[in-house]
């Protein structure tokens, strides 16, 4: 295998080490893997990677991935639509929608504000958002990016565009996790958790 | 993206958890960052898929994947015919030959021995090693196996297959890794770098 460049395992190993998370050593261990598959594993992969190059989309509304020009969540008439829920990436969506906790609709950014990274608020289709606003009779739009400096950010960022227009801006809490022990909490959680408390009854 | 079936994200994300060391979070975020990438990367991973599938297979020699019917190194004329060094895993063959430290010819087993899993030496091809032995004017085999169970049981079958045969068969060396820290090698490493001292001139 010295004419690397040919080499069909080193091809793929170099591409899969582009994926987060997956370094060169991995990459070459999963090219490996794929070759020691049947060979219909290699096949049925090259075909769900062109299933999504050819057919995956964003939603005119939410910004989500979707096969269709909207997505199942905003065609769907059960869900809630004077409820949207603001998050920063997909998986977000996919984690909350697994929680069964949020019954409205979302709207995705694909990423948070980030000056230093050059992330403005054109960048994350903020526009889109204010529209769904104006059109449609949205009650409360919930933040649930990240309790980060970014994500915090945006929050308030969205806060300020959207109040204006008389809808109400929440944010989701933070604090101590669920099962999480008190004791083990960084200092910056047990003080969120402090000022984030909730009466009880 | 209530149809699961149909959706291209959740296809290509269960095909990917079927990779080793991906599990149902990353194969999710694996996904979507390739969704995420620009068109051309989903495409030419296809492509690389594809290829692997169309033109990989195993030398007829070695064992080795290679895109001809012998590998690289088996048609190298400056690689020593009279040296064979065997391998479980083409990663491994790959990591030596990174180390550049072995001008010989490899023989990779695809697995070691592994009576419990099924794996005895007709799996391995240990047939095709002993054919190269009778062929070629093999001096000495070293068998670079993994020093654990598994890969020292198979190094002392192959011995004792192959020494009656005129050829030498010699084992890598276990010990302290270079740079490591004696304090710190497990017992059963000490006690192996013990039994393979070696004379200091």
């Amino acid at each position: 295998m010295t004419a690397a460049g040919r080499d069909p395992l080193e091809r793929l190993a170099r591409l899969l080490a582009r994926l987060p998370g997956i370094g060169e050593k991995s990459s070459l261990r999963l090219a490996l893997a794929i070759a020691r598959d049947d060979d219909d594993y290699a096949v049925a992969l090259a075909e769900a990677l062109t299933d999504v190059h050819a057919n995956l989309r964003t939603c005119v509304s939410c910004g989500d991935w979707s096969v269709s020009e909207r997505c199942a969540i905003c065609s769907d008439p059960r869900r809630d639509a004077a409820l949207i829920c603001v998050v920063a990436h997909p998986q977000d969506r996919i984690a909350i929608e697994r929680s069964g906790t949020f019954r409205g609709r979302y709207h995705i950014l694909h990423g948070v504000l980030d000056p230093l990274a050059g992330v403005g608020p054109a960048q994350l289709g903020i526009d889109g958002l204010l529209s769904r606003l104006r059109d449609d009779s949205v009650k409360e739009v919930i933040v649930a990016t990240s309790p980060n400096v970014e994500g915090d950010a945006t929050a308030l960022y969205l806060a300020k565009l959207m109040t204006p227009l008389g809808v109400r801006v929440t944010r989701i809490a933070s604090g101590i996790a669920v099962g999480g022990e008190l004791e083990y909490a960084d200092l910056t959680t047990l003080s969120r958790a402090f000022e984030d408390r909730r009466a009880l009854v």
